[in-house]
């Protein structure tokens, strides 16, 4: 089998993940590359050095631009603060690299643009990093949809609720600092809600939401304070093209709701309704059971015939948050290998990333925003 | 309308729960006979009176016997410890009156054929106030189980959970003195899930159980310590007739459940699952269902189609625990109007205690105990 | 005890919760008045009088103003279509009735401060029926608030689902014409979310909705088709007074759920969650828990030191919907007696309406409404 | 870091979920010795060299006499039928060998204690794979346990359900087969329960129990019917030491339940609660609470605080079926590397036994059977 070799950006919370799924992909999945993990980049030496021991990289760099100029990587992951997204695609595009890039896609439609437009003139397989659609519960519910199963959409409604900043004495990190992270909850967690939204519904048509700083400053390790300048939470209303209504909410303060993204879809035949924190179920609701026995079914989603699960183990068995990554590697090797179009690619980050300014607009002027249809 | 005037004994829960039953009934239910609230009986006048005064009873009467002789009382309504179960219910019959009794309805199986053969003797209708047969989510499972939705059943799996005595500091009352209740959870809670099982599944056959005190003495009014002379809980094992397999367990002291009488059913096309907390909900997972989608799915049982439902209120509206009795209540007025036996009667507490008493012998002997098929 | 007469108008589904809740609540709670049943007031006699046997209502009446003049009549008990209420409410302040209205309490703001206008004026005591303040579990819910557990509100989040109209095929009912009804799902759902919002989190400042009517007709009994007026659907966005952001939602087009008054209250110290079609049971998060052990605990609120719930049964054994009715009742009589406001009062229902409006408004025209501070 | 190197016996369900293990623990656990998967054993060569070179192992083995007897083996793991455990344990003991086994230990106690007794005699570390110890919320649970904050345990029941045998056209597979297996749901299901339960609650001091064989022959791939030899389910109940009761029960006719391993604990002052179908959840309900608020807790276990937590990922991001033997591994190499005895060790695993050989002899006597005290 071929090698793919992997230059990874970025050592933290998304470089594990990430990590972790390149090695074990191929032991469950039938891969047709096998990802070789040949450098890993970060800022911080002695932290990169750990990682890239921890994880058995070939080689380590500190500076972005060596990495992805080097001869030897195919697969630039970037997997760093949204702010470096932009320049660390371009570059890896114009040196033929095929790009993996972690969400939200840019700082703003703009930027998402460029780097899709660099990446398909470069001719490279690039994928943003929903890993949510590969959820296989998800997948399910897009193939229950895709089969009729809920009939005409009304209503597509998701919250995406964490709380580590619900305490205001949490400490100020680089997630606060729009310079660095291009905005908070909004583009942190409602990117992902509104990519299974396009995913799973269709395009949006337009937003109408609101964004708030509860909590202003907070404290840094130098005992100074640190001016937030992202939004702690970002509500906001949508119409789709197809005719579904739809309400978002996504916030770092929802006290005791650690990383509980649910959606509920609404139509004429059935509903479908999931939770993140449960993310092995998914709960369908049929119009067409006999009248005196409708109701939610919880469909535990680890059966043979359930996406992703027949590489796995037994009925029963749950998998984990990190196994989403695995699906979306083992989905972006067959793509590269086949020279299909990864999917979602760019250009769903970019149509994102739309929606997600959209929102910011209304948020300032107060009124609805029309989605330009292209 | 003809009226049936109701001799109540008992002033305390069962008492208050009945009352509102008789009250209520004709409001909602098509009823054949009017309920009138005739006598009240009870052995402290200061309570008494209150009672009475607050369900609006014509009349009092502090001695059972004069109660049940009275001309103007057609049915007596028996809601007193268990020792005096059977004595009321003989001299009810010996009236000729009807009788509604609470349960178990007897203080052993001796006593319970006893009151079966004098009410029969007598002709009158009798019926053994198994209330929860009236859930409509336990109706609803037994339709189910008719239908063939479940197959053939392979296990039943009951637990009735409460935690009034888990406080070794709860007080001493009537129910933990086995010449008063004649045992304790076992008779109080197994009871229930006995006579369940008896109507979902069928007979049993044999049973093996065991019984404990973990608390053997409790705190009285007075300040001494009363000794508890019945089972705080009492677990067996069961074979049934007709194949199944069972388990069961009542205990008081199940720490955080109040009222968590919970029931499985296992069959080789489907499963039922039920909890009294929750006694507006039925699960069922139908084998038959396409295999991507299967699931316990929770049927809100509150639409017209569903037993008793249509009496109440618009889908999604629930119903208490207290409605059980209402529905009672219109299922024997109903059988009383049209000389049909009740269900369930005092055969079927009958047959109840004697499931009862073979798990205390099997409880003693720490053998099998093989029911009579009688 | 002094008795209070009472004349309904209204006898389907209000006029049965109501008159139930007059029958019982004095079997229960210890009333201050004895509620008599003194006149039913409904269009079709036929149905009218059966309304009347049922309940032992003492007499009947077919028009309204008949009824709120008669001498015998103390309080008037509004359960008509909402276009109704205002002339009868003026018409019953006139002629010194006390009041229970329905909700929502009009068709608009401007009838709602009328009403609650003449009813001050005329000295007589008003209530809307706004039943959910006496969820004991929503009841609770305030108690929390009010005791600092939840600490500073961030988010109120509450959704109100149906289901009723997600089949195109559900036949045209007066709810779904705005001459009768005002509005659909908005003024029929969101005002119990609205009033639940002031009642738990104080006064809204501004707000931005969107309506939809997903079916624009719907067939009538005699073979025509009506004109749907009325939303299916109105979703919108919050601002409170004191700083708490709110998304809301009602529709009668989500499939499967029957009855879904959720919400959910996130502050800095705690949460708290609600599910009507589970409203024994009150979710509760506290950030005071020790860090290991901290959860959603699901208070199951049947004990005797909840709201209420001394009145009722032992610990685990549930109430039903129609519950909250009877309490509502109890609190009525109460104020009466002691001539005190009661709560929630016409200004309530006032405010509630202006918030409707204000959300109404700013469907039409794509932006936020400011709520006056009156 | 020192290398262990690893001999894999086993190639199917276990086999692949073990090397998983050995192959991850290093990438999130600080390991003090580096697993090397230095040779695969299987017996169906096609198989097994499809399974070593998906897991990267370094040499393959057909014979597992070979593969115990190499110098380059320091760990031999068993995860071959049950019948196979004794001879493979008692030659790798025998070659000085580390060992790690599949639950259960072996086809009975006197097999069990012989493992137990030549594994000690040849002072390698040995340990059972009792992998559902290492699931976080169960750790947990042992130290809440541990804490007090249960008290005094009155009850512990727990069941294992699962549903592959509930068709009866599933087909014949070796863990029908008395001679393979040793036992069928008992020693399958019931010996994790019994581990957990001496885990949590300590010593067994008596049983008596029921197995059935419900489906007395399967369809076999070449036509014929198997006989099944082994039990569908097994029930049963137990005395502990300490005074609790215990009530047990696995099958593989549970028809909907997959792999829903679920056991109570109540005590004087808490209760817990858990379900391996949603194993990052553990239910907590403390009598400490004030009495207004208390309630059934769901702690989602994925804090940092909480038992191997800190190696993954943030709060709320679970973990899944898998887990739970890295963890495992990762324990066994520091007994390993810190020369103390693994935990749980082959005494574990033969104490286990004696529970299950003591369950099936009350069987065939249909009376309580005592556990030694040794």
């Amino acid at each position: 089998m071929k090698d793919i070799r992997v230059g990874m950006i970025g050592t933290r919370f998304m470089g594990r993940a990430h990590s972790n799924a390149f090695i074990n992909v191929g032991h469950f999945f039938p891969v047709p590359l096998h990802p070789v993990l040949m450098a890993a980049c970060g800022r911080n030496e002695t932290h990169l050095d750990k990682f890239a021991s921890r994880f058995d990289y070939r080689s380590t760099e500190t500076s972005w631009e060596q990495l992805v100029s080097r001869d030897d990587i195919d697969l630039v992951d970037i997997c760093t603060p949204n702010a470096t997204h932009l320049p660390i695609a371009l570059e890896a595009a114009r040196h033929g690299k095929d790009i993996l890039c972690e969400k939200p896609i840019a700082m703003n439609a703009e930027e998402a643009f460029q780097m899709y437009a660099a990446a398909e003139a470069a001719g490279v397989t690039h994928m943003v990093a929903f890993n949510y659609r590969r959820v296989p519960a998800i997948k399910l519910a897009k193939q229950m949809i895709d089969q009729g199963l809920i009939g005409r959409i009304y209503h597509f409604n998701a919250v995406y609720y964490q709380d580590w900043l619900a305490d205001p004495r949490s400490p100020f990190v680089w997630r606060n600092d729009v310079n660095q992270a291009g905005s908070g909850a909004h583009g942190d967690l409602n990117a992902h809600t509104v990519d299974l939204a396009r995913y799973l519904i269709g395009e949006f048509e337009a937003v109408n939401g609101t964004q708030d700083v509860f909590i202003k400053e907070r404290p840094k390790e130098d005992g100074t304070m640190g001016q937030v300048t992202v939004d702690d939470s970002t509500e906001f209303l949508a119409r789709f093209r197809e005719g579904a209504v739809g309400v978002f909410m996504a916030t770092r303060l929802a006290t005791g709701r650690k990383n509980s993204l649910r959606f509920e879809v609404f139509g004429s035949k059935g509903s479908l309704a999931f939770n993140l924190e449960r993310m092995n179920e998914l709960a369908f609701y049929s119009a067409d059971d006999p009248d005196d026995r409708q109701g939610f079914r919880t469909i535990l989603v680890t059966a043979k015939s359930h996406p992703y699960l027949s590489a796995w183990w037994p009925p029963g068995h749950i998998i984990g948050w990190e196994h989403t990554f695995i699906h979306e590697i083992y989905d972006l090797l067959v793509a590269i290998e086949s020279h299909q179009a990864a999917v979602p690619d760019f250009r769903d980050g970019w149509k994102c990333q739309q929606v997600l300014d959209a929102v910011r607009d209304s948020s300032l002027n107060g009124q609805w925003v029309t989605l330009d249809d292209n």
